[in-house]
């Protein structure tokens, strides 16, 4: 199977796989979801994003249906079927089907379990990335990880049609986070990031940089910062599941970083490792 | 037919009815709506709603592939084809059905049209509701029509626990609208209601109000007011497609309004009358 579809229990190719247009994720956005990567067949930092998942549900009130350890058990049996062991890793879960109607449905209406996995592979951290700048105009529950995702849709594009690979958002002059990576910063061997309020989602790759950052002594502040002290970084990194911290050479075409370059190496060596140990 | 679903030209019951998983609507809620209601087999300003849809598809880079003249046509002959003459009539855009990526599919994707008609009746403007407050968190595009509505379905779900109908949004002190209605009131005789910025939807309900007070020589102002200016109110009201203008009874468990109750039955036998006589 090269693309897998999963729908409550049910099994599929991704293009033949339909949904009830009843799910309430048609007409609100009504849902969560996680996603990682595998590699030789093993998910990883799966706990993590499984964690991640069942906080963002809880937030919204979603009650899922399965264990932590059905879904993960779900997952990995799902991997092990593919014809590549790099997947790129995707669930979804649904506040459940039913007539629209902005209330939440009846408690025996049960959440809907959505999976999909697609051949993928992780990017080599030597990939600089080009960055825009946008105003950071979502909701104020960016830390739960949602299906309400419009913005990012359309910072994307703006970003593609920039040639650009990622937005940073900023909300007035203050860096939130991308469209759908966290943004961090290098300066004076300090590696600096926004703190995980409601303004960004707590990036499971975000806390590997922290904790590589830990494991190799560089000081890491939580903290606010601006666009123009991002502009004057020694190094700007992004993360995301995919990209586990890779350094920009421009934002809104004015170079940026390239000024730390050892600490960079350091910091994408053990990362990189780390993926690769876990994923043997 | 009893209720009726739509999707790209295939026809059915609703609950029978299905969609693609990969329709974008299902990762990102990438799309639009627009709704109003029938009565005596005839919709409701139509025209004004269909308008909107346009422009909401618009704003969002959204090539919807039918004219709009073609899409009253089927919503017209849908409607038609019902039990009953009294209909909520919800229609929705996607952008088009693709594996899932945050950017815009190739041109040459196009986008899938969802119809759901169902039996409803408009509600008598008799009726008096209660009213909740909240922060408002959403996004800064409540100008358009979206299908991201995560925050307006747990500003529903708080209304219904609190044994209330709706729930009022405030950014701060300031009311911008409620959860899935606008909201307005009445002091010194004159209509006040918020102006059509990014922060309301510029409901059709709320347009055909000011045009009933321009009729009945009630002075309308579109301004900026706090929830302490509405809790003090002659008159407070909510309007939306199915509930033309409801007064409130209170707010918060507070009481609110009953002090111009002449002028309000005024607004209400003329925005009722509009209702009957142009679906007669």
């Amino acid at each position: 199977m090269k693309e897998l579809g999963y729908y409550n229990g049910t099994f599929g190719p991704l293009e033949t796989m339909t949904v009830p247009m009843n799910d309430r994720v048609c007409y609100f956005g009504d849902g969560v979801y996680d996603a990682t990567y595998s590699r030789n067949y093993k998910i990883f930092t799966l706990d993590e994003h499984v964690d991640r998942f069942y906080n963002s549900a809880g937030l919204l009130g979603i009650r899922l249906a399965k264990t932590k350890g059905e879904l993960k058990a779900i997952l990995n049996e799902m991997v092990s079927k593919m014809d590549a062991g790099e997947m790129f890793v995707y669930w979804q879960a649904t506040r459940g089907t039913g007539v629209r109607n902005h209330v939440f449905p009846d408690a025996e209406i049960r959440p809907n379990l959505w999976i999909v996995l697609r051949p993928v592979e992780v990017q080599p951290l030597d990939k600089k990335v080009k960055l825009i700048t946008m105003e950071d105009t979502r909701f104020l529950h960016c830390n739960i990880k949602t299906l309400n995702l419009l913005p990012s849709v359309m910072a994307s594009e703006k970003a593609k049609q920039a040639g650009a690979d990622e937005t940073i958002f900023h909300r007035g002059d203050r860096v939130t986070e991308c469209a759908h990576s966290n943004c961090h910063m290098i300066k004076d061997e300090v590696f600096i990031t926004a703190p995980t309020d409601h303004y960004i989602l707590p990036g499971i790759a975000r806390a590997h940089l922290i904790k590589a950052c830990k494991a190799l002594n560089i000081p890491v502040d939580e903290t606010v910062y601006t666009v123009a002290e991002l502009m004057a970084a020694d190094e700007v990194l992004i993360s995301s599941a995919g990209s586990f911290g890779l350094a920009a050479e421009s934002v809104d075409g004015k170079p940026v970083g390239g000024k730390a370059p050892e600490l960079l190496a350091k910091l994408h060596g053990y990362l990189w490792n780390e993926f690769l140990e876990e994923t043997k």
